[in-house]
């Protein structure tokens, strides 16, 4: 993937992942971008979290800077002195203020950094700088992982380019998530605030794995304005198309994380129609995403539908049981909260693609929303269960 | 186990289980016993679950019937119609009130009950009542068990006994749990319904397998006064003694669900410390037994402290997290925030118990509480991938 005009990126391996997998990367802009964030709302909340939410009140960034292999999480002072130390490093590096650079770490918590290796590793990943430094960048972020993801998209003649690791930890409002975006287009800081919360709401915030917030999670939007042309405003003629660019670089990555979630066989499409509003409709469906029995019948392609409804009691939503209906795989398995007229044979055989929606018609207003989960495999255990040793 | 006198009970098979192994089970008072009952809190009741919060307005009862099997939830109007039938069935077998039975059912959501064989059961399980039916009744409520559960307490000349199944679906606020609770103590009816409350809170409540509340779970206790004396009320000489000996048998039997969860290899007690109320620790604690991340953590006996802090940052208390301590096994690994003295490896060993603990300071105050749970592990995604299949 081609990056934005005026990036530049990298990945290298400084020693932090015991495989000696690539895990320190950056990303730098050859010239001050407008930056926007969205942060983890975990009371608990990493080193590199409260430094980044610090500098990028300042609206303008240059360089991001991302260790994977320790999320520098529940590190105490150490950590917040580790975090700033390798703003600094880099800006000395890159020769540019420290507040413009942007810090992240994903991985094991509650581990010192060693700040030997990250700060060759950032001396390392400055010289490897590179316009076609974007896959190496998407390489060297992942932790369980299986496959980087990248995005991108174009609004005239600039590119949005977006990389972003996932995996596990992964539930709506951010998760053990990184997410980075880079654009070439000109756009106020407002305007990319305000776009930035839209947009999270319907891509980032509308996944779920395991229904665990995690600590780091942090998506960054970089606009540089390399491509020229009058900065996009809410009331610039291109604003719904940088929404919807924007909407396109970030559902898709988001659903990259889910494809990839961890132990995962599935991804499944849990949809709320009928709800009151929107917030109601989430709520519904990320209460259903998070019931762990149902992503263990979805595990199985079991088309057991008194889960679904079983979940749905639980979201604290006043609902009237007696008029739910569910689909499973397109089947209509249950009809106002009894059984439906559905084949469960066919929902069986639905539920074993790779791809499964199960479908909650509320009928109390015309409110819809979607999340997307996994199911829940006995390889999910096994991954998190070995995860430190 | 003896019944209390006045109590005899049953278990036989009726063929709801596909095994053939005993799904209908009851217990009789000779006499009108006082009772009172705690219920699911899930918006998605069963009708077993409505019919029998409406037959214990009354505050006296004579006889409990349990199917196993099938738990009659989500099955509309012919669902309730079912349970009542069943009520009515059993009264007409023991010449009593139908409003006299409090009627149970536990299994498969979504799917009608067959009658035929329902009453089939009832009949041979009327047939079969008697005072040492204690460990029939025991087996046939079981469904995903692989142990009945079963308590004892006694209280002067009377006894206090408690059945209970469980397995899956177990979260606070009630879950696919059912106990029943019979004692020929006498107890005055409001005194009984404050005591039950408050012994819930700290048993039954104070547990989580999973996280998922089911719709329907049942507490049911009976308390028939064949032992004799003065009833047992908030001013009675006996008054604390009967709160401790029910606390004693719930707890009991709270505990032996844990002990048997659904592929559990440990037992995990949550204890927070320091928190500023009941409510806010147990809440702490609830938080963190939800974990999915730290329950497969505990699986693999990983001392993954951070998974603590991750999760009680999501538990929307106002913490400070720098002043938080966490102890895995007896070892403080989390100090302040931030990695502790204790010793890994010690504590790796020790989670290597059947019986582990996680200990958490909020250091907020002097409350504190404490959950059961599991460990999650592969054996419960195959459990739970196949149930109904």
């Amino acid at each position: 993937m081609k990056l934005p005009e005026g990036f530049s990126a990298s990945g290298v391996a400084c020693g932090l992942k015991p495989s000696g997998n690539p895990d320190l990367g950056m990303i730098v802009s050859d010239r001050p971008a407008t930056a926007a964030g969205v942060f983890t709302t975990n009371r608990v909340q990493a080193a590199p979290v409260q430094l980044t939410r610090r500098h990028i009140r300042r609206s303008k960034a240059r360089a991001i800077v991302v260790n994977a292999g320790n999320a520098n999480a529940c590190t105490g002072k150490q950590g917040y002195a580790d975090a700033r130390s390798m703003a600094e490093h880099a800006a000395r590096g890159l020769a540019i203020k420290k507040e413009n650079v942007l810090v992240n770490s994903t991985g094991i918590i509650g581990v010192p950094l060693d700040m030997t290796k990250v700060r060759e590793g950032i001396e390392a990943a400055t010289k490897a700088l590179s316009s076609d430094g974007a896959g190496d960048f998407a390489a060297s972020i992942m932790t369980t992982d299986t496959r980087p993801k990248i995005a991108e998209a174009v609004l005239g003649s600039a590119i949005i380019a977006g990389f972003a690791k996932g995996a596990g930890m992964i539930a709506p409002e951010m998760a053990t998530l990184l997410a980075f975006v880079v654009t070439d287009a000109p756009v106020e800081h407002g305007f990319l605030v305000e776009t930035l919360r839209e947009t999270t709401a319907d891509s980032f915030n509308a996944i779920s794995v395991d229904g665990c917030r995690s600590t780091n999670d942090t998506l960054l939007v970089l606009a540089n304005g390399a491509a020229g042309g009058d900065p996009i405003g809410a009331e610039h003629p291109q604003a719904g198309a940088f929404k919807d660019a924007l909407g396109e670089v970030c559902a898709s990555l988001a659903r990259q994380i889910v494809e990839d979630g961890e132990g995962a066989t599935k991804v499944v499409s849990i949809v709320v129609e009928g709800a009151t509003n929107v917030r109601e409709a989430r709520r519904a469906a990320g209460t259903v995403a998070d019931s762990v029995l149902l992503r263990c019948a979805l595990n199985g392609a079991d088309p057991n539908w008194g889960r679904v409804l079983a979940a749905l009691g639980t979201s604290g939503i006043p609902f009237d049981p007696n008029v739910v209906d569910v689909w499973l795989g397109g089947q209509l398995l249950c009809q106002n909260g009894a059984p439906g007229p559905g084949d469960a044979a066919k929902a069986r055989a639905a539920l074993l693609d790779r791809d499964v929606e199960v479908r909650i018609g509320m009928k109390r207003g015309d409110a819809t929303a979607t999340v997307l989960t996994n199911d829940l495999s006995a390889e999910y255990v096994r991954i998190n269960a070995e995860y430190t040793t």
